[in-house]
């Protein structure tokens, strides 16, 4: 099967004009097809602040209003997306942006109300892996933003992690998939206090044994799910770290799902 | 060959939610290849009134600095496309949602500086037909913003319906393109004052002389400009009205570089 890579950044990156086109020319020198996901952060809340537009976060998360799911589509979707791309473009690398409506390529649905309505959020339930396959087989980059919708008419809101996992889930059939998930940290820390202390390698019993220890804490852990659903769903490398990992020279944490992984 | 409708919509469709819903109703009716062009207007004005961008006009025209190229991408490129494209989605029309940098689409350069220099405004100078062929062989329907790229990094604010213009003339190497465009009125008139005084057809000749007599006024000469560039460049047919003429109901105006026009 051909390699197809698929690469997650952050708000961190994106955050940085040099920190973003440093990562971008080592994303378009990756070989074979490619797929970027990206996620807007910080950008969506000065905006919010700019525009009187009240953030409101329950247990550590943003509810999407109407007013807050137009701001996030015109930043993550309008702003950020358009901005990559045409930096993409610029490096002779033949991106198109997309949210989960165009193309119908992500669908979801409003995550249930529980103790907390999250408002206009979707959780992933279909991922158009047909849509992706007509790109890539003609050369195109496609570069997602964290935006998708339910086919009714609505978009959501969804988080950037899990629909970097989503495709790649869905493209393994087809595609020997490696995910690539790009943050502040070089990888995924034994000490949360001491930034070297990268792991170079994590299980998922140890994972469960380092949350249950509390060394493996808050965003993490929702992040670290997603790579093991991945793994779950036939992606065959999932690697956690720095954007220095995808040229290969920086260290960073291998998830695996036994030790000695081997491919 | 196959037949491929263009259609460019206004500002005054897009800010009225009832009157978009019912236009893309009308929209997904069309048999065939199909490409949607929409311009953004007023929202892009509110947007830098609650942002506090000065909105720079000269000879009534919008200066596109840094500032409002940013504002234009998130309204053009993130808002209005995004909901567009969930809408059609919708209606079970396979909507793909694009600017002028996604699959370098339609590449501009800066329009060159004489009395006025109107900023990061670009005017089209290629459009990939290859890209458009690829979506709508397999049947998706672009839904192209208002936005071009230099492919060295640069977005620019362009001329909806110059895009239009540019991709009908691409596209009629290989198939039959019939362009609309939709506006505010029902279609070229008479007597500027008399919204009934629709003009059954227009030639170029008859396009002059009404120029020079001052019945056709303002925005309507660039816009009739491009539509006898369309004519020129290989495009088959090309009309002017309200978007009541998608549906064939209403009267428009039909352009033609000759009178007594037979395909």
């Amino acid at each position: 099967m051909d390699r197809l890579s698929i690469v997650k950044i952050g708000g961190n990156v994106i955050e940085d004009p040099e920190q973003l086109l440093a990562f971008l020319k080592d994303f378009v020198q990756i070989a074979g097809a490619k797929i970027l996901v990206h996620g807007g952060g910080k950008e969506s809340t000065r905006m919010a602040e700019r525009l009187g537009v009240a953030t409101q976060m329950v247990e550590g998360r943003r509810v999407t209003d109407a007013e807050m799911l137009d701001l996030i589509t015109m930043v993550y979707g309008g702003k950020i997306n358009k901005k990559i791309v045409a930096a993409l473009q610029s490096l002779r690398c033949d991106a198109v942006g997309l949210s989960g409506a165009d193309g119908n390529s992500i669908r979801a649905e409003k995550r249930p109300v529980k103790e907390v309505d999250f408002g206009f959020v979707g959780d992933v339930t279909r991922v158009n892996g047909a849509f992706y396959r007509l790109l890539l087989g003609d050369g195109y980059v496609p570069v997602c933003c964290a935006i998708t919708h339910d086919n009714q008419g609505q978009l959501f809101n969804t988080n950037a992690d899990t629909i970097a996992a989503s495709i790649a889930v869905e493209m393994s059939s087809e595609y020997d998939v490696a995910l690539y998930y790009c943050f502040e940290k070089a990888g995924v820390l034994a000490d949360v206090e001491d930034d070297r202390s990268v792991l170079r390698e994590l299980t998922e019993v140890d994972f469960e044994h380092r949350k249950a220890q509390g060394t493996i804490v808050a965003g993490m852990i929702p992040k670290l799910k997603n790579c093991f659903d991945a793994l779950h769903g036939g992606v065959k490398i999932v690697r956690v770290g720095g954007t220095g990992m995808i040229g290969g020279e920086d260290v960073c944490t291998e998830i695996v799902l036994n030790g000695r992984h081997d491919e």
